[in-house]
This record gives C-alpha cells, sequence and structure tokens, in this order.
C-alpha cells in the first residue's frame, strides 16, 4: 500500500543489501514514520519481542528473515549446529502463542535441515522466507477480491453513494505484508473508485484503530474518521453503517471467532440493526479442533498499565508521552480478546472464498481440513 | 459520600462564611483533589460553563447558589433590577441545553420575585437553593434504597459471593450533591455490608468512568477495577457481571433511555447474556413528550479533539498533561450520547419505584405526569 505517495511493504531485504531486513518501526506510529535495519538474528528477535512489528502474518514472515540471517550467522561459528539451534529458540520465544511464528519457523528448519551445505542452506532459507512473504501477500490479495464482491454488491445498490464500511482494531496491511486482511476488500474497491468511506474504531487499550488503521488508510487516501469504541452502536443505529468488516485471531470451525476485545459489541449491534459483518480471515487462522469458541479459546490477560495509561503526542515537547488515566490505585484488567459467536457473523471472507460462518460453510470452502480431522 | 474519610459533598456554603459556595474542581479529579471558593456570580458562571462542576443535578444546584449571589450583588447597585436580569441571564446561558440549570433559575426567580425587599430576597433565595440540593439528595437517596432492593435480591441467591456490577460514564454522587443516581443503590449495599465489587466502564472518550466514578469509589471504599469500554461484553459472556447499572440523560415516557455513548453496546450484551440491565434516573429527566427515542432525542455532536486527544497525568513533569492519539490530520467524530432502546432494559428506578421500562410501568408510577400530557 501507499506511504508517502510510495508503495511499501511491512518488511524487506534492503536494496543492495540482502543481508539486511528492513521494517517499519510501528510503536512510533502514527506519530513518527521510521524504518529500522534488523542485520542480526538478536535484532530480529528483539523487533519481534518488543513489538517494532505485530500481527500474526508480519510476525511469522519477519521470523522466517530472522531464520535466513541465522544461516548466515552460523557460517563462522565454532560450532554451527549449537549457534543454528541457539537461534531458532532465540526466535521461537519471543511470543510465545503466535501461532504463525512456530509455523514459519518450523518450516524455514526443514527446508535449512534438508539443503546439503552451508552456502546452500542460506540461498534456500532466503527463498522460502520471501517465499512466505510472497505467499502471504497472495492470500491477502484474494480474501480482497472475495470481499471486493461483497462491497460492490451493496454499492450497486446506492450506486454514487458512499459506502461505510466499520472496522476495530487493526487487520490491516500493517498486520501483514501488504493488502491486509480486513482491509483488503476495502483498499481494492477504494482503487476501484469506488467511494469508500471506513469509521475506524479506536480499539482500546492499545488503540490500534486509532494508531495504525487510521494512520495506513490516511497514507493510501482512504477516506475514514476515528470514533470512539463507544460510538459504533449509535452510527449503526442512524443508518451511518453498510457494513462491518474485522480481522481474527483465531476462528473455531464451526464459526465463533475471535478477535480483538470489543468486536463481539460490534456484532450484537450490526445484528441489532440488520448490518452485514463479515470476518476476514487466512484459513490458517481457522482452528480444526474447537468446536465452543467461548468455552474453550483461551483469551490473553495482558498488563492493566495498557487500561490505565496511554501514549500519545505531546505537542508541546515534541516526543511521544505516556499519562495515566485513572486514579494511583485504582486497579485495571485487560482482557486482549474477546468471542463473537457465530450466529452475529453473516459470513466469513478467506483466501478461497466467501463462506456462512458454520461447520457446513467452513468444511465446503476447505473440504481436506475436515477429512484430516474426522 | 467519603472523600479522604469525611464525608463530603460536591457543592456547599463555606463554614462561616455564608456568602461563598465551595466546589469540587472535577476538571483535576482523579489527579488533584481541590476545593474550590466561588465568591460571584461571574465565579459561578465560569465554574458552569468550564466544566468545574458538571451533572444535570449538580448544575442546576451550583445554578440556584448563584442565583442566591445574585441577590446579594445587587444590592450595591445603582439598578438593582437590571443587574439582577444580567446576572440571571449569564447563568441561563453557561450550559444552554441543561434541563435542570433552567429549571433551577427558573424556580429562584420565581421565589426572589415574590419576596417583598432586599433583605428577604437573599434570604428567600439562599433558602430555596439549599432546599433544592437537599430535595436532590433525597431523590438519589430514594434512588438508592429502591435500587438496593434489586441488589439485594441477587445477593440473596448467592450468599457470601461478590455482587459484580457494571457502570458506564458517571452517574455517581459527583454528578448530583450526594449519593448519585445509578451509584445510589451500589452504595448503599456496599455501606450495609452486601460485598460488591464494580467494573467501571472508562468511558472514551471524556473518560468520566475512569476518572471520576473510579475516583469516587476508591475514596468510598468499593471495590471497583477499570475496565475499556470494549470488554464489558467478553465479562457478561463469563459470567462476570451479575448487573448492569446506569444513569440516563433523557428518558421518554415509553422508556427509552439516551444516557452515554456506549450505553446502548452495554444494553445489547447484558440482553444478550441475560443480565439484568437497569436505569437510574430522578422523574425529573423522564420526557412526557417524546415516543421514539431513536427518532425524536437529539444527540449532541461534540468537538472531535476530544477523541484524537486525551488528558492524563505525567508522571516525569508531575502535571496533567494532553497527548494526540491519532494521527496528524486523520479526522475524528464525537458524539455525546446513545438511545437504548427500552426492550433492552430490563427496569428503570426512580424516586418513586421500579418500573417496566414502558409507557404502562412508567405511568403506573407518575399517574399525575400522564394526566397532564393527555
Amino acid at each position: 500500500m501507499l506511504v508517502n505517495g510510495n508503495a511499501q511493504r511491512t518488511i524487506w531485504l534492503k536494496k543492495n543489501d540482502p543481508l539486511t531486513i528492513q521494517i517499519i518501526d510501528q510503536r512510533q506510529l502514527p506519530h513518527q514514520f521510521e524504518i529500522v535495519d534488523l542485520k542480526t538474528v538478536d535484532e530480529v528477535a528483539h523487533a519481534i519481542k518488543d513489538m517494532w512489528i505485530r500481527g500474526a502474518p508480519l510476525i511469522g514472515g519477519t521470523a522466517a528473515l530472522g531464520m535466513y540471517l541465522a544461516c548466515v550467522e552460523m557460517q563462522d561459528k565454532e560450532d554451527p549446529e549449537s549457534y543454528y539451534k541457539l537461534c531458532l529458540d532465540k526466535l521461537w520465544n519471543t511470543r510465545p502463542t503466535a501461532v504463525n511464528l512456530h509455523w514459519a519457523i518450523e518450516r524455514l528448519d526443514r527446508v535449512i535441515q534438508t539443503s546439503a551445505n552451508p552456502e546452500s542452506k542460506i540461498e534456500a532459507a532466503r527463498n522460502e522466507a520471501l517465499m512466505i512473504l510472497e505467499e502471504d501477500v497472495e492470500i491477502c490479495r484474494q480474501i480482497g477480491e472475495n470481499g471486493l464482491g461483497l462491497i460492490e454488491e451493496i454499492a450497486a445498490q446506492k450506486p454514487g453513494e458512499t459506502i461505510n464500511i466499520l472496522t476495530h482494531c487493526n487487520a490491516g496491511w500493517m498486520a501483514t505484508i501488504d493488502w491486509g486482511t480486513a482491509t483488503a476488500p476495502i483498499y481494492m474497491a477504494h482503487d476501484k473508485g469506488i467511494p469508500v468511506h471506513v469509521w475506524v474504531d479506536e480499539t482500546r487499550p492499545r488503540n490500534q484503530g486509532a494508531r495504525i488503521t487510521a494512520w495506513e488508510l490516511k497514507q493510501h487516501g482512504v477516506p475514514h474518521t476515528v470514533i470512539v469504541d463507544n460510538a459504533g452502536g449509535h452510527l449503526m443505529q442512524h443508518g451511518q453503517v453498510d457494513l462491518c468488516i474485522v480481522g481474527t485471531d483465531r476462528t473455531t470451525y464451526t464459526g465463533d471467532v475471535a478477535n480483538k476485545i470489543g468486536t463481539y459489541l460490534k456484532a450484537l449491534a450490526a445484528w441489532d440493526n440488520a448490518i452485514p459483518f463479515y470476518v476476514a480471515l487466512p484459513s490458517t487462522t481457522i482452528d480444526w479442533t474447537m468446536r465452543d469458541g467461548i468455552k474453550e479459546i483461551p483469551i490473553e490477560t495482558r498488563n492493566g498499565k495498557e487500561v490505565s495509561h496511554i501514549r500519545g503526542w505531546n505537542k508541546e515537547s515534541e516526543v511521544i508521552e505516556e499519562v495515566r488515566l485513572t486514579p494511583d490505585g485504582s486497579p485495571a484488567i485487560n482482557y486482549g480478546f474477546d468471542v463473537t459467536p457465530a450466529k452475529y457473523v453473516t459470513a466469513l471472507i478467506t483466501e478461497r472464498g466467501v463462506c456462512k460462518a458454520n461447520e457446513e460453510g467452513i468444511s465446503s470452502l476447505f473440504p481436506e481440513k475436515v477429512q484430516q480431522t474426522t
């Protein structure tokens, strides 16, 4: 997508220096746009752990390129095998709960283990990591095309009028390599000339909507308005939302959707006002072992300080500063996600197509997965 | 209620100096507790306009005491009548949409106009203003007693266990003179030894929950936890909420409830999880002219800067500072209230008792009002 008018991805190998990874430091967004060099496995691990980058697909892609650097670094070590193992562990333990992280590391490890010599290991690892990035771009592009049809249907019903889309959190290209998941259909509709406007839930406590989704959309030129998480219901009651599209961190094969805390409340409001509520996802986030999302999906409890304190741009001192919002000593609790029951999800938008958020719909698109689990 | 262990109200005449009004400067809460002297009508008008105090009942009480100061000040003026008229207009125009403000000013004006001489005007105005404060305390106390029964019913079903109550925004004693509306039953239950715990919605954008409700509860010793507005649905899905109690700014006689933006989303989640959702109100907030809340109640749109920027305590510089949360140039829109349809409200808690949130229920408690409107 565009940043300052130029096509940009979230991660890439530096031009004329293929031993350096470059990323956008997302901690500083939207206040500062900084591209950072990652030259060692240690730097890659640190960037994942400290959330310089985030979003499951991007975490996976970054770890994959970290594995490539591990192959480079192991070459001049006395005991290359132990060093390689050390690097793998270091990357593995950066974000223990991120599914894509371990998936990407295992995929790279297989390729590296089956390469005959150090030189071929490096080349094979680089190619595999870059392939993971390309595959992710392609999956997001397909989600975009499949979701675009849904936006076009609504646009056909109100020609010339703005299509208002509400989204929650950041399931944008900054969480992936390019396009994003929930945002892919929006970017495609915008690029095609359909007049879209996005209601951006700020998404407390970490404000990924206000910080990252708003920044993404602004950079790409997509009309948008930031709202507090409380406002979506009112907008829906007053005909100001044509559809909702959100992402997901995990979806049961029965269609229950775990996503950023607060998603469930928006789904209820959409249901109450007969507004379509879509969830965009790469099929890798479908959990083929879980039937009941509310009972089974574990919900991360994060530090209460993310609720009691907030970071933002201080105009006076021209730096990002943290302020406390709550009384000193009032406890705060911080659930990261909630689960939206399948009955409130109009449909899922996947790389293979759009389906109902239920076992039948999902298995019709992914019959081979159902066979694996039964 | 208690502040630093002492019984406290939000407004009073200074001890041994009945010409000075004292208030708590709510702009600084929860970071600083400051009592401010208001010695002139100008100071009173300024305090209302700049929201040193807020909440409809407290605005009314403050304006009433302002009218008393007007009677004092007019005495040594060349043209007392014109001066008095000037004061009335000044107070009247502080917050043009606050119903209680105009009601209190009109009530004081009637008493002042019917008093024979300057001395008796002052005394009559002071007595009437203090009576308005006492009446408000009494109404809140009655709401508290009526709502207490609902909490006691739930407590009887789970003896010894904590009763978890979710509230939104601040319908606490800081919005009234004492007790509050939504908080009155909670304070009474706590004072009676029922183990209550309050989930405090932070209530973006102005964070009246995180700032004021949390501060109130902490000062009075009521166990509470601050949550983001996104979290309530998740808590309700997991049996962590026994009941919700919120306030209201305006309620139609058919039971639709206008309250702080986001209230509707919590009502939907309560409904989806079969959790009682109560609205506490003095009957003065019932609008006897409106049938359809969503269509008829006007919703204030406030400055988008309340969404894009936030104030909090900077630990480094030890002052309250403002930081920007959104990309520079991303628009933000700021609706102050939303409307919860009556069907999602379990019951209304009024000073006369608890009733169903519909025309029949409301008119059974206030038959004389229905007669007036038909």
